[in-house]
């Protein structure tokens, strides 16, 4: 079987995209995570024009790695000579394991930007790959706009990438640099082209402006492309690159080819949170393959289908991606889903019972108060409980006084909030006070300094993420609020949610929650 | 030229998407604009069995649209005769134009699923179908499951399609229905079936598990399907439907076809935008076409290239699809891009000038605190005229408090913030204060009413987003956050920023700029 090699620039293209920003100890981690997955070639930056990316190189040097490194770079530029090109010397120099050299295969391209003509244009590509092979230093050449410089005059296209497998290209990658072509134009222009090369290696780089990327490289690949481009998350300028979250188990399950990472696909989701995590960027929940809607069933009816046939909805077995199938309870979710819920904490309930359908009905008014229990489990775990009449009570709320600062733009400091809280335990009271940066912070670090007394091991748990969601835009500032919490013991993290038209109490109901959840199930 | 007819299943697949829930009103609301916008066919629910459709149906009923409005109805139950038909009989008297009738095309589903035999599945294919056709109701059949069937069996999943044209169908829907199909599978598979039925009408109804949706929608359209069925947004089940919003400019701008909306493809990214509101779901701004991040450019080169050669790194004119250019001031943005926005408010700027290499040092250090100015073009206006010393001072603040009630879980009411405010105004003092439902609320009260005395415009303006975005969720409650305004006066609006670890200050900062930005512009 032909083999496919897997190139990521989730470092280099992906950064290009809007919102994220790589540190260079970001980048040194996500090449250690991309390198376990087992990708073939990672593409880390551009060490010669970007200091932070210098930096990287330097801190890569010595490391050893399964993935080849390599750096990007430019021609030389018009009118001067590659050998005395500042640019490709630090490339040269940067210790990667492969160059990836890009030049202009579109004559309006050469005209409008570089504003020359073919001749020097296929000089400078020339001179600048040579530069590199004649150091021995494989080179894999982009040739950019390539999909469109076909459309409009092939053989300028065609000459490009002869002149970078003259010059020793190890490789010639065509790029959709734009994203607008269509995976029949891709397919067809990819099988010209690879004719006219007969045994030479040819990638596949496409963006997602016209939302083929996947689809426009898989074309490629059929046409005989053996390199892959993408990016994880699809992350890259504009609406992204080819997504290599999604092309990796289309690859692997739907077309059979063996890649080195086809044996861990199962750390396919956790990766590719993981690097959403590191890139501080909002994870798409309904990512195909990833995502945490991807394998999520909301209506009654395919959650009963699901359950007898799991091909009926599912074009995978979730597993096989590390992702598992998640039964959403909203709108469209039938008695049986509630009912299966209920059922796992309370095994003698019998379906018919007046507890679920009065259940059901609880749940109906509170997601018509603009509660949502799809991405907060736990809370509906205790709601559940509550209906089964099990939920245990832990404390009793006193007082609870929040004393704001002045928010001061100049003086942080004087913007400092305080909380004092009085709780009651099983007949001991308690009073205490703290401070936070901000109201909510105040409030989460006096409830846990008056819980701790009672049970030390909240001690053990953390808040890891706090997001407000405004429900109706429309009232603004005074409209409601959904406040989620994520909250984590190191091991596992779960999700509660509070809604209010003040953000104060929103967030005071999802922290309560998130506190009695951990202590329903650990204490 | 071959015509295709757009088929929208916003209301019915599309409501079956994670967090959405549409009432009878935004339905209403979602119909006129899908009419307005030209589409053929609106399937707006299942008013059989979902109570909240009948209600939507019974609204329809006497109303004059151009669209077309279809009901979605399964066939009847195995062992059943069609004409008992409750939910037959509700959907053939809703006052649809025409209805939609989904029956199963894969062994395995009539097997497993059905728990039936294939001669049973004809039968109650037909019988349903026939209940319209006898009463004169077009009928849209839809064949689930069918790719996967024709792999499986293919006589099983014809002897459908043939059944159902049989019963006089008006056109064939082959599905895609767990969206685990390739485009290359899609577009074969579809040109057999075509070449078994010559002269029938045939849909194409693809998901977006694969990330392929728009693919095989186009392959089927290839192969010569001519109904396309697909949800704005591409809203959906698990990983969505196949978006129009990506197949309409595709088809339009790209393969040549003629639509009935194509006239308005100007209104589709304003059209995609309102949809996402009464959705009241986040708008993905990588989305292709219609997304705000679609035709932005990051890189200073790419800027550029852009200024150049506009083609170079966008593949349509944004115009034509009602978006717009965006150069986004981000960390890869070069001086060029800063100094275009500083010149535009300072035509006697030079671009060597200190002043713009000192702006540039400024906003990078903002970005580095957390500041964000790509979806804060207000903010960053001010920031520019604060750099050019053109940043006018509107008042001072001179004392600002903010009392809160204590959060209770049992009484929203005792929860209601206060603000005090003391400003001044060219020498003049004026203190007051404001209630609101929460702090943000209540500081946003106040100082508008404060402000009022002096620039009575204010009372013209109106806070219509607030959103919050935690940007280091290590940190939970007590990490920074992002919060971004977005205000209007009626006729336009403009984004604002401010950043802090008290939400409260930076919702202030927000809020001050939002104020100042529309006096600066208005006043």
């Amino acid at each position: 079987m032909k083999q496919l090699e897997i190139f990521d620039t989730t470092l280099r293209d992906g950064a290009q995209a809007s919102g994220i920003s790589f540190s260079v100890s970001d980048k040194h981690k996500l090449i250690s995570l991309i390198d376990c997955f087992g990708i073939d070639c990672i593409e880390a930056g551009n060490p010669a024009y970007n200091p932070k990316d210098g930096e990287l190189f330097e801190l890569l040097r010595n490391e050893k790695r399964k993935s080849r490194l390599c750096a990007f770079v430019s021609t030389c530029k018009v009118g001067e000579a590659a050998e005395q090109d500042e640019g490709l010397r630090k490339t040269a120099e940067c210790g990667a394991d492969c160059v990836s050299v890009v030049g202009k295969a579109s004559y309006t391209h050469i005209k409008k930007i570089l504003k020359t003509g073919r001749r020097e244009n296929l000089r400078i590509i020339t001179e600048s790959v040579r530069y590199f092979t004649a150091r021995n230093i494989p080179v894999i050449f982009y040739a950019e706009h390539f999909f469109d410089g076909c459309k409009e005059m092939p053989q300028t296209a065609f000459d490009v990438v002869g002149a970078a497998f003259e010059a020793g290209a190890d490789s010639v990658v065509l790029c959709d640099t734009n994203g607008g072509s269509l995976p029949a134009e891709v397919g067809g222009i990819t099988r010209d082209t690879l004719s006219r090369f007969p045994g030479k290696k040819f990638g596949i780089h496409c963006h997602n402006d016209s939302g083929l990327a996947v689809a426009c490289t898989l074309s490629a690949v059929e046409a005989g492309a053996t390199q892959i481009h993408g990016t994880f998350l699809g992350l890259g300028e504009r609406c992204g690159n080819a997504s290599l979250s999604t092309l990796i188990p289309i690859l692997t399950l739907k077309m059979g080819y063996s890649l080195v990472c086809s044996e861990n696909l199962p750390r396919l989701t956790s990766l590719s949170r993981d690097i959403a995590d590191l890139a501080n960027t909002s994870f798409d929940e309904r990512q195909p393959f990833v995502g945490s809607l991807a394998f999520s069933h909301k209506a009654g009816m395919h959650i009963d289908a699901v359950k007898k046939l799991p091909g009926s909805f599912e074009h995978i077995d979730p597993a096989t991606v590390g992702n598992e199938r998640k039964n959403v309870i909203g709108e469209f979710s039938g008695k049986s889903a509630i009912f299966e819920k209920m059922h796992s904490l309370e095994p003698t309930l019998e379906k018919n019972s007046p507890v679920v359908s009065n259940f059901l009905k609880d749940i109906k008014a509170h997601e018509k108060e603009g509660y949502f229990y799809e991405n907060a489990d736990a809370s509906l775990k205790l709601e559940i409980l509550r209906s089964l009449g099990k939920r245990r009570s832990f404390f009793r709320l006193l007082t609870f006084k929040l004393v704001l600062g002045e928010p001061n733009i100049t003086n942080a400091e004087a913007a400092k909030a305080s909380a004092l809280i009085k709780i009651e335990v099983n007949g001991t009271e308690e009073i205490t006070a703290a401070e936070g940066n901000g109201p909510v912070n105040a409030m989460d670090n006096a409830l846990r300094k008056a819980l701790k007394r009672f049970y030390p091991a909240i001690e053990n748990i953390k808040l890891v993420d706090y997001k407000v969601r405004v429900l109706d835009s429309a009232g603004a500032t005074g409209a409601k609020v959904r406040v989620l919490i994520e909250t984590s013991d190191g091991r596992t993290s779960w999700h509660t949610v509070g809604v209010s038209t003040d953000i104060m109490e929103a967030s005071w109901k999802a922290l309560i929650d998130s506190v009695e959840y951990f202590l329903t199930e650990k204490v």
